[in-house]
């Protein structure tokens, strides 16, 4: 099976799995769980199903945590729950970071909060993180022994502390006027790559496999190449496909790793993020000259190449092996 | 030993795993552990330990767990990360709540996002929930076999989602004119009584009683009983003991059990509560007219008994089942 069949296999089976975790307890919370359902792409604004999962995210999390456990021959069906607990606990912390970034869209609708106020998307995002945690307890009757779903628990709380410390860094970088790359690596490591190592690391556990710690480092460099790739397409990227314009890091003064090597080398730049309105292409100028896109473009490079090197200490092997180290590949070279 | 004793000696040992439990892991994150240190009441708005508890709360929750726990032959001191885990749950619901009820104070100081603003204090309280289940994570190295150690994981998340059922209907009563006496009780058995019925199920899980439903029934009707008490204390009681006017409860019209019981029966508190400034003395000679007081009242003696009844069902054995008792008891006569 290829890549895109695997892919849509497993997505069947993580969206079915998110839907039972959510369905409605009680009536008188429809308008509760309606909200999540909204969150996820399920439904709109007035709790109405939607037909396609245009609004749906990419659900790369779960699908490395399922590709994780098969290719280190674990059974990939057993590793379902912990897949959506992965989707579930991303999505919580985008329901709670539209509001700390104060963003009024996600994937082309309103954000929750834009919708139903900020005191109801807090709680939103605690239910999610709550129901996330409920997915887990669904590994037992999968046949998971006690001990593995407890090693499960404790990665996964350990990303879930990650996720908090990297947001905030990040929100206190937004009031510094420099950061260093060291940081900015910090603040990446908790913000988005803990959570790809975690989804990696549990695949692997739950398949009782030696080399977890191989797959949590494929999945946290996965991570950050990710993250440094999505930066530069922030700023150079084709605003026809990444669906948001350079304006919007550069003017919000987004602490991405350009700008960060950038500000430590180009008085220009700083001077041009020190008055009220940022100049956007005085800006990528400024950029430009010092070849901040070079030297992301290479860390981003040396990010993929350390995960690679992971997954081939990992040992990962079968369609689902190809898979990863196909994934890898789609995930650099993406120009979106 | 007195229930005193047994809540002093207690005491030391929740603080003692609460504070291993939020020990600063890197210094580029000590503004944020310190921002949970404060409010945790150890420390002041510049992170500089504060001396005394004055801020800390009552720790009702966790000493619960505990005597539960030993009450039903079980070792206490196995118990003291899930006492610290219910503890560290409760505050971060709290740390929200002041966000989504737009209250200032919190214990007499400025709440977190008060100092810190909106989006870290979302934030700080997503790191106190992440702490919480890193806590139940020590459960292990005090010799909590994994069975139970999952049982307690199932409990503990329950409670986590039934907090935001409560709290989602808590906030969308605030835009509803009416809500039924059934409606209250729902919304306070999951924002309250949720959490209390786990800190005494979990104690007795732990000690591997056959009785923990009782004892979650035990926790939960006190729970109520203390609930509708405080709401009657909101209104009636003695400001100066309390630390809150009844201005506060009336005039943000407060969906509190005598305020519901009586929008049923009287028009007119229905008419001053239509006006946008609440006439707060003519509100509450219309909440005595219809005897809401009384309602409320029976209502709290009717929970309070029922807990009585779980609690004598459990079969509550020791000091520690007689601290139980008089727990109850303190909990129940309470003037603030």
């Amino acid at each position: 099976m290829s890549l895109q069949e695997l892919f849509t296999r497993y997505i069947l089976h993580i969206e079915s799995e998110m839907r039972d975790c959510l369905s409605t307890p009680d009536p008188a919370l429809a308008g509760y769980y309606g909200m999540l359902n909204y969150h996820l792409g399920w439904a709109d604004e007035h709790f109405a199903p939607t037909p396609a999962s245009r609004h749906a995210g990419k659900r790369i999390r779960p699908v490395l945590c399922l590709l994780a456990c098969q290719s280190a021959q674990g059974d990939a069906l057993q590793a379902i729950p912990a897949a959506a607990a992965l989707e579930l606990l991303h999505n919580f912390s985008l329901i709670h970071d539209d509001i700390e970034d104060n963003s009024p869209t996600r994937r082309g609708r309103p954000s929750v909060w834009a919708l139903w106020g900020v005191p109801q998307a807090i709680n939103s995002g605690d239910g999610m993180y709550s129901i996330a945690h409920m997915a887990l307890g669904r590994l037992s009757r999968r046949g998971v022994p006690a001990e593995r779903a407890l090693a499960v628990r404790a990665i996964f709380d350990r990303a879930c502390m990650a996720l908090t410390h990297g947001q905030y860094l990040d929100l206190s970088f937004e009031s510094r006027e420099r950061v260093s790359v060291d940081e900015y690596i910090t603040m990446v490591s908790g913000k988005t790559s803990a959570l790809i190592g975690a989804a990696t690391a549990i695949g692997a556990t739950l398949a009782g496999s030696d080399a977890a710690s191989h797959y949590e480092t494929f999945g946290r460099e996965l991570g950050l190449a990710f993250q440094i790739q999505d930066d530069v397409l922030g700023i150079w990227g084709d605003e026809a496909l990444t669906g948001k314009s350079a304006e919007s890091d550069i003017a919000t003064r987004k602490k991405t790793l350009p700008v960060v090597y950038a500000l430590e080398r180009s008085e220009k730049l700083r001077a041009l993020y020190a008055v009220p309105e940022v100049d956007v292409p005085a800006a990528i100028a400024a950029l430009d000259a010092v070849s901040a896109r070079t030297f992301a473009d290479q860390a981003a490079r040396q990010h993929h190449e350390r995960a690679l090197e992971a997954l081939q200490a990992s040992d990962a092997a079968g369609e689902a092996g190809l898979a990863l180290y196909e994934l890898a590949e789609n995930l650099l070279g993406r120009a979106a």
